[in-house]
């Protein structure tokens, strides 16, 4: 099993090799696609894994490179304006939607854009002075984080991107096929004692900008499930209408729910009368005792609902994770 | 340069010797080819080549195999789903905005198609009896012309897919690259006289059925110019004002030209002051006294209400032809 | 019941007169609305009412005494923006979707509006010289044919107006309800010959730009129904699945029929497995052996196709006319 | 000045009697109106004035008198279909985008339903038996909250209708045409120290249900400004470029605001230079000490980042209004 690298740090040459670390792992994960599985972008949500490997690029080289080096001179200036994503102040960039729509530069471009920053980071990491690293290790730092980001980004990506294609293709062949883990324990629910807690990143490790700053929350007492909710207990209440009952859902949920025509998690099918769910690893029948996946916000609001129970609030997770 | 194969006869050794040129000619188009550029649809109109390369192969399997060979059975049923285009007599299909959304079947996966179906073909010709020949013969003949038909599809969609990529790559660097014949002569006209003349398909040759039955039709004296329009003239109509001159347009031509916000002929871009086109050889300056291409119906109208003149109508067309 | 007035002329008299009778045949029209009726746009292709009244007024304050008044002041120069229609040579206008969403001016300011222009038309129409007249007439002329179009749409557009009221309201309740004339005859076809005919507009009359030149069609020998087609006949060509069955329609009629859920000509409702016709008169049953409305060309051509027949084209028509 | 009737009590004969204020008040503030001005609906999200004169007494038809009364005949069963909002459980209904294309029931069909149901609702409130009335009359104060809801959203409405209108008509002309307060005092700001607090409705007079149950919360210390934000500090945040700078914006904010072209508060309006704005008085310039009205949230939270502050939460606002 692939395994993401650990957390980054300042010191230089620790820096030096997670860069290289988290950089090599984003190749790996494209290891399986097919060059077609690069190109294509299904919905405007979805990037095409590409444009991944390029954008993530193009931050070592427009925020770190660019910034730092005095006459820098870009790989190709296009790419500036191609791998761009929403940074307004780095200039203009492909519409979102349309990034599905680029058959050039082709992937062996990509790579070798890769390649190329890769060298020029690494030689500008061991070479530029103590000064600018103290300013550029927190950029590296924030763009191995960003890159990570888009890791997981890509794995979502690339799972909705093969549950597109009526062929349900499959990213790897040898992953597990769904496990059973026996008759899921009956429900039992653990209790927290309220209090006022401290929320929010601490620390000087990375942590993005939405954890922090560290603050106080008041939590009333609470109790959280030992366990996720099963598939099976999720075909429940599918099984009950609850796709039917305007009851169970918020008001705007359930107007997304009728526009887009919901019937069950997403990367569910019906076929021939059975539950299936397309995987990493392809098309296979619901395991009922699996933990549920690919619920939104609004499906797990109204399971709760449906259940007599709620969703437990940010704080309330983030107090029971200190626990554990 | 490529030359497109001659129409097709009845003729059994003829007929697959002419399956084999045109089914290669569509292929010999595709060399220039980046895997990438096989997947794209940049817009609903364009299909990706690689769509055209599977669905020239799918009319072949479903439309003659299928019918003519007794429990016939599919290289891969799921095809006849994703390269069907609007065949509704024959089951459902990918919507035809999503053709570009597909990564699978790969590349080599269409091409590994193409090549059994063509010897599926291949050993059918060769075998069937005479009384199938006689029935599947006119179904081929139909499957080349309309393979022909995507073959000029494909050189538009080509043509589209590389214009609407910001880095304007080209298709063949091999290619001329715009070429003056120095100043046009003054437009001169050449004066047919009317009559009743005998319009569509004559002959037992192939034709399509919108370009019979044969029948007559009435033409008035007319006028036709000895030579094309040329980009230089083109660009006097855009200098005039035309694109804002409500007055020069079809009213419908009029809304269509505000809501896409046409300002010159489709793939002319004005770079830094200078118009340049977009060629299968790459981007390139306007040269004036080309004649000018990728102007709409709309824009041809206008074009000839602008100079005092209007557009042949499809049967004076004909008349000239048929003369020259 | 109400008749439209007759073409008009050019005499100055004759002309005053007309210009009378047309403008108070709009006015009766609208008697049966109530307030709220003049004000709703149900889709963008339906006016509302007082639009409409306003529009007819505003083309002879604009085009007319404005154009032919040295120093005219417009009655009140917001109008010429909220009024105007298509004419982008006449300024900027209100959206036409948005024509419904206008309160103001209301019903009794446009009925003010088009006193004040009918006052100053008289007085103009009596008062300018000679010279004056001559041009204005024709504009005039104009005027009132193009009031008449409006008349002719305001009918279309207040039965869709009430067509698509779940109440179903009834423009006026004095009118027949539907008459069966008896079992139809079997349809039998009149003979044309063909030849060259003169088609399009003859004579000094008024006539449509799009109406003419005058000009020669080669017509060949056709037949035509010598009764309209009964919506019994088309509940027939329902019934037998036509709705459902591609192979009956034209490609883009297909399309059109299946994005918008066509079932039925507009107007139809199937209540209670009833099915009834919204008209003028309110909601009633279909009469089988009425003459079938409401239906688009898509519809009528699909009908022909359905019974082995064609439609006849826009030269037959106006040859059999001529023959009448 | 209208003054909206106080809070609702369950005692039988004061509700009464609040029913009647409550329900005449609505009356009140649709006297200025013309019939068309009761009609349309420019955007989805305004309703027309007749479908909310029409809505506040269906609720009253509906969720009252129909679940009260045995055997209830409904005054027309059209209108619970034609006058329910969202209220899935009640039924079908015309979709919302759709309020204004009805021209009936007029203006007058409504106020007749309005004055029928609310004789029948006296007669029930009068006659009804205890246990009824302990049911009912907390609908009934429900309702009456709503009509006060209904009656806020219609003075949104009515001016959105207007301002929509390129005539800007007044809803009344007896208005203040906008007030000087002399220069505004420089922003100071009132400090207000933490703790925990409760939130939420308290007591047992009517709360939406939003508003509870009541919590406590824990709030820091956190200063208020002493006034609001006038127009003339607005305006320098606009004139200081804001509406062109992504750094002040929310991410999402950014994205609404240049798809919706947004350059000003809504019902601003800059005509020859000068900044206008709409009221229900009409249109005036905008006086620069007033309170800067119709900001969203988004400009609100950049007009906050401008200045180098933030927004309050609703908990701060909640802690410093009980204070005052």
């Amino acid at each position: 099993m692939l395994e993401m690298p650990a957390a980054v740090t300042r010191d230089r040459k620790t820096l030096i090799e997670q860069y290289h670390k988290v950089r090599s792992f984003s190749e790996e994960l494209c290891r399986p696609l097919e060059i077609e599985d690069y190109v294509v972008q299904p919905v405007e949500d979805v990037s095409p894994p590409k444009w991944h490997i390029g954008h993530m690029t193009w931050f070592f080289e427009q925020v770190v490179l660019h910034q730092f080096q005095k006459d820098y001179r870009p790989f190709k200036p296009d790419y500036y304006f191609v791998f761009n994503s929403y940074y307004d102040s780095f200039g203009d960039r492909v519409q979102r939607n349309l990034r599905g729509t680029l058959s050039r530069p082709t992937v062996k471009d990509v790579y070798e854009y890769r390649r190329e920053i890769d060298q020029r980071m690494d030689k500008f990491m061991h070479e530029c002075d103590d000064k600018t690293w103290e300013a550029a290790a927190r950029i590296i730092e924030i763009g191995l984080n960003h890159e990570q980001q888009h890791q997981e980004l890509f794995v979502y990506d690339i799972k909705y991107i093969f549950s597109a294609n009526p062929l349900f293709p499959s990213y790897r062949d040898d992953l597990p096929q769904g496990k059973s883990f026996g008759e899921p324990s009956p429900a039992t629910f653990i209790k927290f004692s309220g209090g006022i807690y401290e929320i929010g990143a601490s620390g000087d490790g990375f942590a993005y900008d939405n954890e922090s700053p560290r603050h106080k929350a008041l939590i009333r007492d609470f109790a959280l499930m030992d366990r996720p909710v099963t598939c099976g207990e999720f075909l429940e209440f599918m099984n009950d209408g609850a796709y039917d009952d305007p009851i169970l859902w918020l008001s705007d949920a359930w107007a997304v729910l009728r526009e887009r025509q919901w019937r069950a998690p997403d990367h569910w099918y019906q076929i021939e009368g059975e539950w299936k769910i397309m995987t990493l690893g392809g098309l296979r029948p619901i395991v009922p005792d699996e933990p549920v996946a690919h619920v939104s916000y609004y499906e797990a609001w109204a399971f709760a609902r449906w259940a007599g129970k709620r969703l437990p609030t940010e704080f309330e997770w983030e107090r029971a994770s200190q626990t554990l």
